[in-house]
């Protein structure tokens, strides 16, 4: 028992020219982490008949009933078919279609399956998609959605209470029941993203509760990103920086900040220099940045805009 | 899209040496025509540790209520997830677990997929469990369970109107709706089988309608099997008999009948026979032959022993 096909074939496979294998990208990240507004985002800007989107939350192992007696919550590898996944991600990256399993968000229960048949490009995102070494080997682009803790229990808080139906009191107490397996199985993803993505208040800075979040992204040389360095070279932006650091482990990265308040036409010039590096036919997305029905946000329509860039550099 | 592997390379991979791949028996054949019974005894005999088996009738594509609305039967590969099911006996054959989907019979709803770990043996019964080549190419030993249709017609009312609840007319209408999906997919699969088993009475005798049921099982030479001759070569034995014949396709085959009045005794020398061939240190199983609760047959006892030589063989 084990992998249906060890990762260094798998990558060995993969690097070989088949025209039916999607580019695979995972949105990793804790519980209301934003991870559904970035994906619906990146959907709708290339098409539902392009992007296959799915969330490895599915694969729970136990129903919410059932959880109640177990010593761990969701958020714990063995309450979920991690193997499953692991093969199915596998499956859906050779271009096989895979009869997913279905947890209802709103009932607690396992329902009958889906059957996921790969388009172009599939999406993947959840708690746990690049927690093993093989479930790894499997994307192209991996992505870790990393806001301040205090933001995501604003956003847990309130996702949970208006659209799944517990108390305030309830979420706040999950959470803290959550903490021990989020330290374990759920943040140590963030060392292996390629772009880190970090969405909160500037914290030097002591804005107004309503100021626009701001974006850090962190960038791996795991993976090529476009040359950005002429947009920061010209002038001197004051909504916009990019940097070099070090990442948590000690490698060299570039962190893009982008302030919540930028420019629309600043943000513009972005934008613009990340498409044109594509050398693509597809014409800049207009439909990004969105939260909810009505609010835009111009470092989350940056970030897509990043990813976007790299989903369609892994097909030329 | 297509398969996971060529079945040339997954029959290549098989023949390689490897403890975890398992023995897979394929039992096909139409609805109520013994699958169950026959697979119950194979299970019981060398115990649930060692045999998994799975239904594929579970990877139904549509509930009871949706195919109200369709033009076809469940009996209709396009009423299954046919590119699943090869792709999770693709992976049951080379030892890897399969999130399998549930279909329930009762209810007639699709419904929480279950775990499947293949064990040393996996018995795999169904309608359709040799449509395809890809299918075909994953099994060791393949049977088609063909009795006369008259004979499974009274199973089928006998088994739907006690156990789900059907009246008699409903279930003869069901059949006859059947018929051409039956004879366009289900009967094809005959010709892949390397043993076909029919109960039933013997045809050219008019025995009263309580005569316990023979048994004639076609051996194709597709698989090897046990030599019997010396069995028959002895004496004159007058309730089982062994002879060559063509078989619908025109291939030579070994037709084994088994009266259903065998004494136990002259069954018991066949028993032994099929047994030591297979220089095995498992001793013969005693629980075989039961039909239900209480009656017990022995033209099925000793099929049931002819497909555990199959099985135990294909492990030496």
């Amino acid at each position: 028992m084990g992998c249906v096909v060890p990762d260094k074939l798998l990558r060995m496979e993969r690097a070989g020219s088949s025209a039916s294998r999607p580019v695979m990208l995972a949105i990793a990240g804790d519980s209301a982490a934003g991870k559904t507004t970035l994906t619906k985002g990146l959907v709708d800007a290339l098409g539902a008949h392009r992007i296959t989107s799915l969330c490895v939350d599915d694969y729970h192992r136990y129903d919410r009933v059932e959880r109640k007696s177990l010593p761990f919550t969701a958020l714990h590898p063995d309450c979920n078919y991690v193997q499953i996944m692991e093969q199915h991600l596998q499956l859906l990256a050779t271009g096989q279609p895979v009869l997913k399993p279905v947890y209802d968000h709103d009932t607690g229960k396992l329902t009958r399956p889906e059957l996921i048949e790969p388009t172009e490009f599939v999406i993947v995102e959840g708690l746990l998609p690049l927690h093993t070494r093989l479930a790894r080997a499997c994307f192209d682009i991996t992505v870790y959605l990393d806001p301040p803790e205090h933001i995501r229990r604003e956003w847990k808080v309130k996702r949970d209470t208006t659209k799944r139906g517990y108390t305030p009191e309830q979420v706040l107490a999950e959470l803290d029941k959550r903490e021990p397996e989020s330290e374990a199985f759920i943040r140590p993803q963030r060392s292996a993203a390629d772009i880190v993505v970090r969405f909160g208040p500037i914290e030097q800075r002591h804005d107004p509760p309503d100021t626009p979040l701001s974006a850090e992204l962190t960038l791996c040389p795991t993976i090529r990103h476009p040359d950005l360095t002429h947009v920061f070279r010209e002038t001197d932006r004051r909504a916009m920086h990019l940097r070099l650091a070090r990442d948590e482990i000690g490698r060299p990265v570039e962190q893009l900040h982008i302030h919540g308040y930028v420019p629309r036409e600043e943000s513009q010039l972005l934008e613009k220099a990340i498409w044109a590096e594509l050398d693509t036919e597809t014409e800049l997305p207009s439909s990004l940045g969105h939260i909810g029905d009505s609010a835009r946000s111009e470092p989350l329509a940056i970030t897509q805009l990043l990813l976007l860039y790299h989903m369609l550099d892994s097909v030329r």
